[in-house]
């Protein structure tokens, strides 16, 4: 982890990816993060994929470096705890990130009732506040319609939650930003980001909703096909797959000259009366001229002999692998310092990372792991709710609190 | 747009899309961002989809709101510009985002030289410098072997650029955040995010590379099925197809209830001995079992039968709609006050997003359009570098800056 956080206090009542990731960028840059959670765990506490002894592999990923505090929140004793560590007071703290309800116990104007200034910022699935997730609204945004080969019509859903993870860290973003607002004037909001408006607007930002108004109907499916340039996935003579881009001229230019392709090329060039070097979306419009060459070039050729002379020639490529041969990629996670082998509360060791960015004038901090469900009841009760043994004991024996899995 | 970040300037030179949607979450938020481009435009600049008079329509829809400062860039004069633009003076300056390399006319080193306290957030291909883009990475991380139909093998690229995506939040999110820093200590940085990074550290977070360090290899492709709990495409009797989603047990249980399964589900259960309910793996696990039933079930019914049921049920459901139905979807684009008519650089008026967040107490400022190329070189030139108006034309005669469209 990194300090630019530091002395920031964040609360956190979160499930699944989208709040859970804000909550994780902010601890890893040096935030203290308090994530509360149902008495015997949330409904993203066992989820997939599983450990042997049933510990969830994906909530111990989310949740590296927080605190964890366990509430029955079912109960109105529970549900006040809640509401007064999202509004836990401190210049630095009073900043919660949840996706509860925006109408409930832990709706904005309540918890403004207990702190003023406080920040919220808010996942949401439907900006109307209806239920939405990655997968329905990824559904309802065409993307599905778009993927995969053009020789099956077929929707294919993504298996990177891409909505929920733009969101999440959008949302770590959102926060700082508000909390840059609080230091000036004073002033706390609520900040909503809906799965929906990150959506809608991202297909905006990258002109698929401006290209979709002018055809009448949105993009054709085309299978690896780059759209707008030249970039497809290609067999090489030993059956590897690669990623082959030409986006700019000199990524076209270099892709020709390793391939051996600039003479071919440049008599089709000829016969179309076209420069593919100075437009890249030529290179698509005559994509079908073009693969066979391509196609050919690759067939002629094995991955072993492709990758070094691809790399001494600066080609924008890449190999398809598997991610159990990328565990032993050495840029990616063998040797990768962004990673480092921690034990986790599954009981396993194996390598997590910390920050994503990497600062080098800075130490990395340790990866921290995911804490046990309810391992800082105790604590952040005294520590930020000021409550002494006695009454915390109290909520213990009431059954509002759990400490360590679940005692 | 809001004014969360009123105040800040940010330098912003960039191409593609993890850069430039950073600067537009951050313009979108209230900074001044000012972008600079080489005359006549960077490598993104005529990037598809296009308008029919040739103007960008992905350009047009990243850089939203921004400043646009057009200068030579192979000459000394113009790079120089660039390094006095990215180091800007002021309080609230002195921050730059940018996706050029880390060794060259834009090293931090160079800058810090410029303005000690400078912030460069830095988007980046590999970690160690190497040429990657979203599709090179994401074929090294194994998601397109994991994605699509279980009975087709060929590899299927996403099409929404996710790692770009991601990686452009998370810069905004670590630009505030270094910001916060340098409040408290004086000190400024460079954040280095390369995609490569984000996105092994993000199979980590999602627990993917435990799942795969486990069984020894990726999860294996399965189409549209939720893995570890219930969720997939249907089709109704009409042929629309519908994603339904089951992951909590309320969830579940409603999905149930208005597909009118509950009973055949039960008697499922007991010649299993399982409860669906009670654990959302056991309903993966056993989906081949399950799936006979909601087939049968949703051939019985309409899109428009299940629709109002599953909304009035609480249903976890989407529609599967084409891009050109979601433009006419009063959740997603029409009606949506996140969106505003507007006009853009090609001519063009439609429609577009400002900030995906919303704040309910603020008022949404006006949605801005993008810059023409150059349109605001003059006045960037005198505003933040001083400088008179001689030395900008005698800048403009050498054609080391253009105005306007090269003017």
């Amino acid at each position: 982890m990194y300090d630019l956080l530091k002395r920031l206090r964040v609360v956190e009542g979160s499930a699944f990816v989208a709040a859970p990731t804000c909550g994780l960028y902010l601890a890893q840059m040096g935030a203290e993060v308090i994530r509360f959670d149902a008495i015997g765990g949330g409904p993203d506490f066992r989820r997939w994929p599983l450990a042997d002894n049933g510990s969830s592999l994906y909530w111990e990923g989310l949740n590296k470096g927080k605190k964890s505090v366990a509430l029955n929140l079912s109960s109105p004793a529970g549900r006040e705890l809640a509401q007064r560590l999202a509004a836990a007071p401190g210049e630095d703290a009073g900043l919660f990130v949840t996706n509860f309800p925006a109408e409930g116990f832990l709706a904005y104007e309540t918890l403004k009732a207990l702190r003023p200034d406080l920040i919220c910022v808010r996942v949401m699935g439907w900006a109307d506040g209806s239920q939405g997730m990655d997968y329905t609204i990824n559904a309802a945004l065409g993307l599905p319609g778009m993927t995969g080969p053009a020789d099956d019509a077929r929707p294919v859903n993504h298996v990177l939650a891409a909505w929920d993870l733009l969101t999440g860290a959008y949302c770590a973003f959102s926060l700082v930003s508000a909390l840059l607002a609080r230091m000036r004037t004073g002033e706390g909001r609520e900040v909503r980001c809906p799965l929906s408006d990150v959506g809608a607007a991202t297909m905006a930002n990258l002109g698929f909703t401006a290209e979709t108004l002018l055809a009448g109907r949105q993009r054709p499916r085309m299978g690896n096909d780059v759209f707008g340039a030249f970039g497809r996935d290609f067999t090489t003579r030993d059956g590897q797959t690669l990623m082959l881009l030409a986006i700019t001229p000199k990524q076209w230019s270099k892709a020709l000259d390793v391939l051996g392709l600039t003479g071919q090329v440049a008599a089709l060039e000829a016969e179309l009366g076209v420069s593919f070097t100075a437009d890249e979306g030529l290179r698509f419009t005559h994509r079908a001229r073009l693969y066979p060459l391509f196609e050919r070039a690759f067939a002629a050729r094995t991955a072993a002999e492709l990758a070094p002379a691809f790399d001494a020639g600066g080609v924008t490529w890449g190999a398809y692998q598997p991610l159990e041969a990328a565990l032993d990629d050495p840029r990616l996670y063998k040797d990768n310092p962004v990673f480092e082998a921690i034990r986790h509360p599954s009981g396993l060791s194996y390598p997590a990372p910390g920050a994503m960015a990497t600062i080098p004038q800075d130490a990395r901090g340790p990866v921290r792991p995911a804490p046990r469900l309810g391992e800082h009841t105790d604590e952040v009760l005294s520590e930020v709710l000021g409550m002494s043994g006695g009454e915390i004991g109290r909520l213990h024996d009431a059954g509002v609190v759990a400490g360590t899995d679940g005692q």
